[in-house]
């Protein structure tokens, strides 16, 4: 197979698609999503056993035991899968929504219409259920969608396919909607991020290394994530057990999370007061300690931390610790080793709140609550399709909305420019 | 020089500058703003005595009329220039505006709240009143900036940086926060388009060979703009005289815009009651016609259109004209050869106004109204950094709005996850 032909017609048949999908009403777009669940839970023997196939040869060709742990699809797997599928269904349709629309002195109202980006490629690791959650929420964002999954999930992201094509048809809709690149050649990746004219916005799914491949070979805009080196700032005004409830809630609650924190900063004037209990139940939870040497002094269970240390999102039982003068290190040290991502302060000072919401410049700042709340579904997005650290176009949790853009409209009754 | 060295240190300097411009205060911005207003209605004679120095150099080099027209900058130019600066001090500031702050299940409140996006690096040619006016737009958005002007003009833009700085200065803001490139060496456009960590977003300005070539080579996100190839359509519900008006003012107000109509299109149905009237206009304005076969038949001075002309921004006295089916090839036709800038129907009728607004897949879209209406100004903006074609983060006219990003807040008493 020639891979760059193949790529191209993939990309026209989508960008062709994409105009039917834009214009596509809500209530047949829904019928769609509900026919693609209910053929889903139908064939749910089938597609456990397409998944058999792919752990098979996954095991053969020796995968690493995360990843097979991850290219697993079990019973409840499949039923989850259909679920998620029928919630995309259930939400408000972001296209169309016109809204600001106002009057100008000249007569003519102005406001902004939301509309579906266009085609969006989505590149993915080995989880098949991200196959019918991506094809989901771009359908039902009216946008066409080309999926490039791991090759080591294809059979089941084949039979999942197959699926998606059979709603599509049920409400009419044309089967290029959703494409799934059908072949494991990875120079089909490589067309993918490159072909401007057929592909508006690239959303990378996977590990670090994965987005920062993408990310230096790209000609096509990503909504990326690259780590999630998040922070609890313990400021003097802190509520001690509020203080040792959030800590527990954003390191502990799950380790291997991009919004679990990763670093803790303390104010000076509190250290004494608030870091020992907190240590203490970090300690109990079989959290290791790296910090400053003031920590040191007030932690023995802890070691000493490295530049390297604050930089890091261990996802992983480690916290950083380091006692600061107050605010104004604490913002700095964050914009410094963070990634942007997730951050909060425990305080109960107005003015320190204020500023910290204001110049920590991450995806979500927060106040008195846990790192662990920055997520979609805990937003009220209703679905996620995946979380962006970066500044332009979305940033943070990415829902139905980070799919689409507003265009301007114009209603007049005959205005011309004077 | 050693121009990487220097474009890393410039680069460094303005982020280090960005954190404090985007923390001050609206008054302090609005002061150094007023400032650098005062700074240069007072030093009109010296800024016209740079230009004059620029413009002796430039006609020394053999830079062709069209080009020193645009580098010239008379007293009446640089009065302009200072109130553009004033007019910027008197728009609301978008920066740490919280919107849609809403109470989820959890007990938190999750919004989000307008922030800078850290640096911008603008990219123009000739015309120095832009550096005033780019500075101005950044300054008051809260982002720090990075000027790389056309060399023909570094003299003035190097005494209007002299201005800024003042102005800065007298607020108590970091020079850095405006930095105009102080050499003329090419490579140094090369730098600046490829340093991801210190620049945020891209914004060219000048003709569509300037910014193919920074688009090809740039690892920055652009606000990009190509070109402006607007359509006008007359539908069958079209009533004559709104027709003939609009076609008149969208085609014949100025001929040189990014908004001025380059192609019409008439429903067949209605052609022969609204095309002759038109076409006399046009005829009697000196516009050039260029028409499809069934336009020939009804239009004596029209000569043929070639594909290309359908194609083509014409920024001159030529329009293209072609006799369609109805709305449908209408929308075809315009989403194929058009270049998703500005577009507007002439129509009574509900349905096909609406379907024109909903599918039509520009930046604006219009109903009723001229294309030239397509501005910063007329829609309200206040000011326009310029007009993107592209669809991620800003569409359309880009006013102090585009210069910002959202990001996400979470107001909690102590709540975390379970």
């Amino acid at each position: 197979m020639d891979i760059q032909q193949y790529m191209q017609k993939v990309g026209q048949q989508a960008r062709a698609a994409s105009r039917a999908i834009a214009r596509a009403d809500t209530g047949v777009k829904n019928a769609a999503l509900r026919s693609i669940a209910a053929a889903i839970r139908r064939e749910s023997v089938a597609l456990i056993a397409a998944n058999r196939e792919d752990l098979e040869a996954a095991r053969a060709a020796g995968l690493e035991p995360a990843m097979l742990d991850r290219l697993a699809l079990s019973e409840n797997g499949v039923a989850a899968m259909a679920e998620g599928v029928e919630q995309v269904a259930a939400l408000p349709d972001p296209v169309g929504e016109i809204s600001e629309l106002k009057y100008r002195p000249s007569g003519i109202q102005v406001g902004k219409m939301r509309v579906p980006l266009g085609v969006i490629g989505i590149i993915y690791e080995a989880r098949p259920n991200v196959t019918a959650d991506a094809a989901a929420l771009c359908l039902k964002s009216g946008n066409a969608a080309i999926l490039r999954g791991g090759s080591e999930a294809i059979r089941c992201n084949r039979a999942i396919a197959a699926l998606v094509h059979e709603g599509l048809a049920v409400a009419g809709l044309p089967a290029d909607v959703i494409q799934v690149v059908d072949t494991t050649d990875r120079a089909a990746v490589g067309q993918l991020i490159t072909m401007r004219e057929y592909v508006d916005v690239i959303v990378p799914r996977g590990g670090k290394g994965l987005i920062s491949r993408l990310l230096a070979e790209s000609r096509v805009p990503m909504i990326q994530h690259l780590d999630g080196n998040c922070h609890v700032y313990l400021d003097d005004a802190a509520d001690a057990d509020m203080a040792l409830s959030i800590v527990e809630n954003s390191k502990t609650q799950r380790y291997g999370t991009c919004n679990t924190a990763e670093s803790l900063l303390v104010a000076r004037s509190a250290a004494a007061r608030l870091l020992p209990p907190i240590a203490a139940m970090l300690t109990g939870k079989g959290v290791e300690i790296r910090g400053c040497g003031e920590t040191l002094a007030l932690v023995s269970e802890a070691t000493a931390a490295s530049e390297d240390d604050y930089a890091s999102e261990f996802l992983a039982p480690i916290i950083s610790v380091k006692i600061v003068d107050g605010l104004d290190e604490a913002i700095e040290h964050i914009n410094r080793y963070g990634s942007h991502h997730t951050e909060t302060i425990v305080s109960e000072n107005y003015t320190k709140a204020m500023r910290f919401l204001r110049e920590v410049d991450s995806a979500s700042v927060m106040v008195n609550a846990s790192t662990r709340f920055a997520d979609g579904f805990e937003y009220g997005l209703g679905a996620e399709i995946g979380i962006s650290t970066d500044k332009i176009h979305a940033r943070g949790p990415v829902g139905l909305e980070g799919l689409t853009s507003q265009k301007w409209i114009v209603l007049g009754n005959g205005q011309v420019r004077s």
